[in-house]
């Protein structure tokens, strides 16, 4: 069977890895560029000895692609960096398709953007054709698109916990209360002082708090299942495992509404699903359930409070929050089946 | 200077261990007896390896301990056990003193107890007189008392948080919700496949939603300060680390109230405390700042929510939130500086 | 494609659910039975929650097991217990290939086996037709093996890093020192005190100094390849990680013989080994490089006492050093292409 | 009791932090002045918040410091930059005595020094009469000393197992294999790549291999005891642990000798020794059994290679390793108890 030629933007943060990773075990993917600038001439193993006894190619700086020659871009890059160099790509006159893995095309409003990330939208046109991709709710737009705009990690396990709940309004799209956790390797590969160690190990704390930037993504995306604007309350932790994400979420019943018609809403909507689980009776989501996988396991419990319910969610945050659903958006946009590349098994231990 | 001679209880739990080491730099403290059912006969050092280089007596049955040579005695057993036990050293002639770190005499109404702990209450005329130990709040009361019911870590960081702002009415008393983190060693010593390393670490859950037994004794508090029964909301969630306790609390701001004005209330109510403290601007509670130490940090943000605020509260849950609280209470009961044998600073890294 | 029916025996401990994770990858495995004493009855999902997504049958008694249904069976019990079952699935008259990942059939003298196991070898006609499952260096004898013992986790990082120059006579079979690192999913899943989250975070120490069980392993086959009898110094050592396991040893070098001929010998050996990668000039193995996977990564350096040098060697040890190779095993006993199923990139971070 | 004024250098380094936190334990001690050129000008909680409760002064450059009004001095700045301005404090018509915990002071041979820290030494003067503090070994050499190098952490377990066992020459000064495993604060606050998170958890490496600058030092001392020159093997491996460190050595035995001779002489040299100690029986030294404290615990086993023995010992590479013994040291040049400040009981779990 032939390949699809993809390049990797971007490929010497964690995301990338990941997704070198997740690429390397896809039977339709063959890895033709990976670029890293402070990084470029390298070898690959230079970079990530572990994937020593994989061939692949140097790093190279990405203006050095020929893009005519690729079939896909995944784009692992920095917001802002993202959007200058998609436009370029598009610019040839056969461009290949893109996903990107950045903040740059989520958010669809330009001064909302402009307001959280500092600068102003420079690739607008294509920002109104991107499709935000998470898959399980964006699989007829990402069938045609040229442009997926992955969500964020937290967004990801927060919309789908959420999402079905708004379009059948079982809950109040108020007082939506986030309380996040999340593995250190979402802070990336940069040397801050914050990201070490001796730092992060035998500790944990809260941050960004009231101010995050998954507030407007996650906000637009229950606004819009809700079709209603909305706020959120989102509090993101730091915790010292590598990989994970684990949300729990207080919800506000609607009227007449119980925790068990959400978990049934929940249900129903993921029974077919791959990649979502609706776990059995009281058994808490784990992220160690998910770890290295593009699983996402849910469940549903009434909340002491009455008329509220808490919804948990986990995700592997390099995975299912980021270069997993990449590759699922991938081979939505391919026309492959939608979990090739992607059933390996969660590590656990 | 005299020593008062002391006890442990329940010496081979971590919250044991930890009395102990706080025990052995107090100046006014000797260790007379330690009580261990499982390894009575025990050298300490068999149990705890870490104390070689401190002479402490062996580990013997509580039974055997005699308590008319015993100033005070510090219990660190479980619940249902720790009345019975406690019961019988009240009934001698002139008794110790008793600090008591389990659950036992925490809750004044005996059917919240028996409804959450599954069993009647043994001692009801001890949990009668039996003064709720939070330091900061029980000077008066401790001075007198013969026996301190310690509150349970959860508890500790979420009062902390949360009394003065009840006290000044600066909170509504609904919708109290509280996320919390806390390290393995609050789950004890005790063999559950839970509690295995490889089941731990690299990973992260909520558990006992909608029903952890540390949600009456907050609710008792609570509504003493709000003079209103309330109902709270309560998540713990375990994550990888040794020790440390990290709750992040949203609440509704009373009408015309602020977040500044919560930070306010709190920094006045803890500015002369030697243990509380509330962070400057925004920095974040972290477990690593009160790591080992018997130290509490706060501090206060505004919500995305409108009229909403993020109260944060960091403490060791072995320390401030368990036996260090204790030796705060054994100093207030005996009429000692409070800080005494507690001075030592957080461990970090 | 037709699939192999497969069994594996003890699949509720660690070994077992990697190898569940990784027969579930292969595309020539069925997994048709999972046996969990202790957990009879139950569904795989409330064993192993991580595996929510995958269909899997229950767990069963291993005796309600029909072994005349089952193509190969995979051992992962406890030794003594195993040889037991081994024996009865053997009696079959038609009975399926056997993979043992326990310590019974490894040692071929049966005299070693009692000393340091503690009970006589209750199949001793197996013994004798077992083939000691070292995959490098086992090819043609596992082609027609009915019965294969897959070695234990240190052994394979010890062999793989030393057989080699022992073949080529490059170090002498004197004084090889083995200091050995494993994660705690080396010491399963049982209930110990030792084995508590606690208790190994943030922590490590040697253990079973000067008479662990796998030295007569590792001695059995470096005395094979040297052509002599051999004593070897081998200290193993706990470390708060999951998974993983390095091995630095020393060595002494033949006449005239350097570093860099050790290093080598080591690449002609491995170049076109597809899970053996000598590393480049000086990077030094780390377990970071194989997590998850069936590598293993090696390189020499000079010791800086003249004579010697020091050997490291690194390998996943639920995979390489255990379930991975196992089915590596299974590849070359039933003819397939050796890294069907273990193709998986390491996962890191 | 009036207080030692002091002053401590490159209080922005973990190292510094330690010994903040045990210079505020200490009763003779007030801590006066605190330098950290890049963290000038800021307050220590904006540096290390734990320090919260605790009245310090703001960085300063070190040039800012009067000495002329400091007792003592700790310098814990790196290598080359401590011996100028050690050089400049002991220019000073009244020097106060300084404690210095880098490289600079250690080596006395200045070919040695230029060799493995790559400058010539700049204040040779001063290196010839600084006493070499491991301190149970510097006790007279200390009491009237200007000046005293603390050994480094890896020498310091290294010399507490050996320097006895050379001392009696119950061991050969041959092939003395050191195989090391530490914490990562042991690399400092600074940023590299090498110590983020997500590269060292859940991992571990040597590195090092064959030429760390902690081997001169250890041989210098060692060959001192044994009255001989010697080289010694020595591989220190990375392990994610925020502190601790473990050396298990193996040694060739003196004609004769056995690993109860070698035994016997640790406990006989170290039995009224406040912060060494051998383990009673085959108890294996852990990391956790020292953790926070100046303890350092030893003890002797049989290898399987017959006339060696194998030595294990840890110590908190901060405390005993660094900080604690720079404080150990302060006391015995002043002439004070030697335990003051450091009688805090290991932190466990």
């Amino acid at each position: 069977m032939s390949k699809f030629k993809i390049a990797v933007l971007g490929a010497s943060g964690y995301t990338g890895a990941d997704l070198i990773r997740l690429a390397l075990a896809h039977p339709r993917m063959e890895i033709v560029a990976l670029s890293g600038e402070r990084k470029a001439g390298q070898p690959v193993n230079a970079v990530w000895p572990h994937f020593i006894g994989y061939p692949l190619p140097d790093l190279v700086a990405a203006e050095d692609i020929d893009f005519a020659q690729v079939d896909a871009v995944f784009g692992c890059l920095p917001h802002a960096t993202s959007q200058q160099i998609i436009k370029t790509i598009f610019a040839n006159p056969r461009p290949p398709r893109v996903i990107d893995l950045s903040a740059d095309f989520r958010l669809t409003d330009p001064a909302v953007y402009e307001q959280w990330y500092g600068n102003p939208h420079a690739a607008l046109e294509l920002q109104a054709e991107a499709v935000y991709g998470l898959s399980e709710f964006a699989r007829d737009a990402l069938k045609g698109a040229r442009l997926a705009a992955c969500p964020g990690c937290y967004p990801t396990a927060a919309l789908l916990a959420l999402l079905p709940l708004l379009h059948a309004s079982l809950i109040r799209p108020v007082n939506i209360t986030i309380n996040a956790l999340s593995g250190v390797s979402g802070a990336g590969r940069s040397l801050k002082e914050s990201n070490l160690f001796a730092e992060v190990a035998e500790a944990m704390h809260p941050y960004g708090l009231g101010h995050h930037r998954h507030m407007p993504e996650i906000e637009q995306e229950l606004a819009r299942a809700a079709g209603t604007p909305l706020t959120i309350s989102f509090t993101p932790h730091l915790v010292p495992i590598n990989r994970g994400e684990l949300e729990t979420i207080t919800v506000e019943l609607a009227d007449g509404r119980t925790p068990a018609d959400l978990k049934a809403a929940l249900e129903a909507r993921y029974r077919d699903e791959p990649f979502v689980h609706v776990l059995p009776g009281s058994t808490a989501p784990a992220t160690r359930m998910v770890r290295g996988s593009n699983h996402c396991v849910l469940n549903v419990f009434a909340d002491r409070i009455p008329g509220r319910a808490i919804v948990v969610s986990a995700i592997d945050n390099l995975v299912k929050g980021s270069s997993g659903q990449a590759i699922q958006n991938f081979n939505l946009m391919f026309g492959l089946p939608e979990t090739m590349g992607l059933e390996q098994a969660p590590l656990f231990p």
